[in-house]
């Protein structure tokens, strides 16, 4: 291969940016395979997957740790029209399979059960979110007295009994509603500031602290850690934005940072 | 919104990075709002909306760019099951529909159909890719004489004579098809080098030999430039990884880099 590169050289000088650390596969907290991160897929914008979940792998990739996917295997509560805005009729998906389209999974990398996640396995877990998660428990219909899917609740207080870090975007609902009294932004209490993007879900914030989460004000590209329980969180996309994208991305890169501390 | 701030310096410090230029729209290339760029959605990893997608947006929003989506408003060729990597019965899904989910779209931004994409309009066209683009043109019947869907044939055709940058990942096949002896990357030509991971589609770099066109071997996180052309090809998922899908997403953002330059 080096030969050919060598024949090749002149092309080469049109790529703007080369690594010159090609497959030095060292993380900025350390050598690749340090952390094992579960991730909670099958959540997306409404339904299915989501850009997010792509951000979540990126940052995990980027900081050198190895990650699982898991989804439930059952139903999404429905399927939605993304043109129209609104459930379509007559469709019926499973959340692990719409995940998997994501994963490019083979072999152990393949999408799976959710109920097959074992809190032993895992330094960290990471519920990317996305209004996907809140819709499949009863937050729609019950608000701050929702319940929640059996395996989402198990894991999240099974990886808080156990120390360890839990990463969430949209799911601090869900993390708020199990685990008692935890720290947790969802970006602005009030849809303010807003020359760049919007903040229409700011009634999510009067939920958590329903539940008895304290909300901490945060912009889109920070996270926020609660130190004493582990828990990180980031607005992601409640915050509405025509253009500014990596603002989301940099606030899931923030939170996968943390995680790569707090395993450490 | 800067009292409420103030009151919470103590909850900042536990923020790993803040931005001290926050909201200064100022890409990498010049100020937000420069260059328009379409991007042609709907192709997928085999179907659906992908990843890199995703990473197309974020490295659009990154350097400055505005950009609006397009998709054709038809049915997919078939839906998979990703589980089982393979076509599931009985569905049927239309690209346009299923590529909005991904777009948090509003007014404007909202998923547009691709027989509307006006090459006066825009500075530049992406074709993010994946197998969907291909497998929605004839290629998987007719290999290097294949068909191509009517919109996507104008659209490459009418930026190439307009002297407007293409961009493309998956999607050099059938930009190879219509544009006669460009010069595109999609990795290597032997499944080699494969510790971090493999080269399984080297068979699509034989036809688009076939078609007439120059290959250049590039490593994933590289672009490769046509500057006769302007096309601009990275090889995205023609690589399978494991871990490192950041070398995936930094190709992408070297080939939207170059098309903030070529577009400049």
């Amino acid at each position: 291969m080096l030969a050919t590169r060598t024949l090749l050289s002149k092309q080469t000088l049109t790529a703007v940016s080369h690594q010159p650390t090609c497959f030095v596969h060292q993380g900025e907290y350390g050598y690749w395979g340090n952390t094992k991160v579960a991730v909670f897929s099958g959540c997306g914008w409404w339904d299915g997957s989501d850009v997010h979940e792509g951000a979540t792998m990126y940052h995990l990739s980027r900081n050198g740790a190895r990650f699982r996917t898991f989804a439930p295997n059952q139903q999404q509560m429905h399927v939605m029209d993304h043109m129209k805005k609104q459930p379509s009729t007559g469709e019926n998906r499973n959340m692990m399979i719409e995940s998997a389209r994501f994963i490019h999974g083979q072999g152990k990398r393949q999408m799976q059960d959710l109920s097959t996640l074992d809190v032993n396995s895992f330094d960290a877990v990471i519920f990317p979110g996305g209004h996907g998660i809140v819709k499949n428990s009863t937050f729609m219909k019950d608000g701050k007295d929702c319940k929640l899917h059996n395996d989402v609740e198990r894991v999240l207080k099974e990886f808080h009994r156990s120390r360890k870090p839990i990463l969430a975007s949209m799911a601090p609902v869900l993390a708020c509603r199990v685990l008692p009294s935890i720290e947790v932004t969802m970006g602005y209490e009030r849809d303010e500031n807003t020359r760049w993007g919007n903040w229409p879900q700011t009634n999510m914030v009067q939920a958590v602290k329903g539940m008895g989460a304290r909300h901490v004000v945060r912009e889109p590209y920070e996270a926020y850690v609660d130190e004493k329980n582990k828990v990180v969180s980031t607005p992601s996309f409640m915050w509405e934005t025509d253009y500014h994208y990596h603002y989301i991305f940099d606030g899931v890169g923030n939170m996968v940072k943390h995680v790569m501390r707090l395993s450490s």
